[in-house]
């Protein structure tokens, strides 16, 4: 069986990385989306509340669990007994971060594989910065991010300001 | 009548940006510089003093004008009743960003066309952040900035030292 | 008035073409679809073949001209009155290459401003090449080019073999 | 069970392509190494001869195939009941043209999927035309293709002048 | 003669750096390793720790000379007397980045010229910030940094936390 | 001394070849312009006529030699006795394809380093096919190549018409 983790800071989560879970699902056995919870930037969102977001986001994949983790990726896969880490691609400008972190990963696990999925076209210009914008801006983010994510955004948005 | 506008922090205004200001007042019936007052990253100066230092820089373009603004761009640009969002690219790696944008302005308003136009290659390493790395490190702006500006960096950084 | 050509070979003209055409055509006064008689690289389709299949494609397109030309570019440009060379750029590996060109068309031709439009997200896989190989291997073309235009490929294509 | 498609020319097989075997024969339970016998560039070898070089390759791996094909990569996919497409990736400049390809089949195929994974660096140099310009004049190919493709190299190019 | 100098934060120096200064001793006659002072970004060790670290590392490397700067590169550049910038390329991102920095220098100086030289691709990943946070984050940096570096890491953190 | 070798297959030289001919002969003692005698591209001139066009475009340059050669380019750097190789970068895309060539010599050849210097701005769109385009169809070659180059095109030009 092949288990895959999926990691990130989903800082909320986006309708992007729904889709990239919903491909590796039906790639992997099971997937463990990973929830960093000590990103180098800022983040607008606790480690639970993005943990909670991304768990609402994906109740329908049955083969799909989420955690938060706060060690070194690769680390957190042994844990999990992963052998990959799936990452999703959305522009050139991805790629060279993601073989930067491929081959640090490689050469802290070298059991471990990265294996891309290219994002879907319609989504490829989401990210959670772009989603942060906007809501900030009091923009619509239909089809950006699920309405519980919306919600979650309005809510932590009138409470900073 | 096309309406153009060409948006931007402008922290501060520099010979690129007045170089892209001149090609689309060219290309486009009217254009309106609009200075964005709230940008995520951090600001040398104040919305105000950014939209002064831009409009002394283009008063030779009866075309132009230069406003602030504090909301969404798209809905800066329909305030504006403008069809044409203008960007200046200076190298390969403004690419992805600059679509990123673009697809992300598509979708929150497909009546809004972003046009790129290409900065003059002598000014193509210009960023508003190496000026004011060279402006703090006491270096030469001659051909970068217009003088007024660069009598503005002056100012400032010797508030703030 | 704002006139742009839209210079390419069309070999032969798809749907992304035809999206660029259209965003073109609302943003300047009147566009000369421009068809390069005899590129660099090898062409299925004769000059007035690849002229007529756009000419077909963009018949709801009133301010849209379609032309053969055999000179350079900027000196097509000048002979048609045109201000502007529109281009559209679908992926990040097109701007180099785009970018040298607008700069050989300004050093060939100061006067002469480049601009590029983004594809459609869409739409931004498609290419003639891309459109050729799918059509030789026989594979489903609904989506990529127009309905005339698969039939010229059938007819090329069942010529050639 | 997943069941995966390695697509390519592979004129000749080099480490990079046995190195991405070997690691996608790790990640999935079946993969069918799948040559494309008619590709748009000049090959060197035919594809009976691409397929076997192939073949005494990966006869270490015992859940990968080896099969030459003549039509649609989606195509051949569905006939091998594959769900996945693997690709190799070496340097960034690699990465659009699988964007591109991998929306194209997407486009064909929705229920396939491309992953990507990342070639070793130390082979990241590696492609088949490098490979054929150093047996060309002459260089020394240890380290960049098994015993048996050099010896091929060697009989190809020998008869060839 | 030849002098050059190698210019970098250094925060802290990392093995693909020592890579690239000993090729650099090896063309030139003369490197001077040079320590940014205060750079932009937020560093974690001192001006004097981290040319205290870089002078640690090259004391194998006899024509090579470590110091630390406050001014522009190229003021001390000439300071130096050096005619050439030396910089390390790692990824095909880091380009746009040189190439802005290669022109700006030119600019201010063009007497001096920069020249890159390539990572050996064993260390193409490694970069100060991937080493900070393997080393946040309690993982193994054998193979990235010199043994000193790394306990000079070790004491930082443990002060920091 | 530092000798290095320049190699390419200048086809024909223009004037951002020289441009960096002239950086890198400050740089380093000797500088040996190499022209590949049988690239796998084709060519417009004679390997004889190549190097005769080069010949002429330094005879300024005192510590510059051209030279044809016709074997591995690590090979040629070693008959010269070279330590390093000079390449040219103009724009991001070139970066891969010039750290894949530097990565193949440098598996070839340990001691052999690729040194990487910027052309000029100005320069920066200039390439040998832009060039015979523009010459093909009758375009100004002023400020491209030298005037024993443009003649030379329009000798070769109406030879082949």
């Amino acid at each position: 069986m092949t288990i895959a983790i999926y990691p990130g800071s989903f800082d909320p989560v986006h309708n992007g990385h729904i889709d990239i879970a919903e491909r590796a699902a039906l790639v992997f056995e099971k997937l463990v989306i990973s929830v960093y919870a000590r990103p180098f930037k800022n983040v607008l969102f606790t480690p639970e509340e993005r943990t909670q977001l991304v768990r609402e986001s994906v109740t329908h994949l049955p083969n799909v669990q989420v955690l938060s983790y706060d060690c070194l990726t690769v680390d957190f896969c042994r844990e999990q007994h992963a052998q990959v880490i799936v990452r999703g691609m959305r522009m050139s400008s991805d790629f060279d971060l993601e073989y930067q972190m491929a081959l640090t990963n490689k050469a802290l696990a070298p059991d471990v594989e990265t294996v891309c999925l290219f994002t879907n076209l319609t989504r490829a210009y989401l990210s959670s910065s772009t989603v942060k914008q906007i809501a900030i801006a009091g923009g619509d983010l239909t089809g950006m991010v699920p309405e519980h994510v919306r919600r979650a955004l309005d809510v932590k948005l009138s409470e900073e300001s």
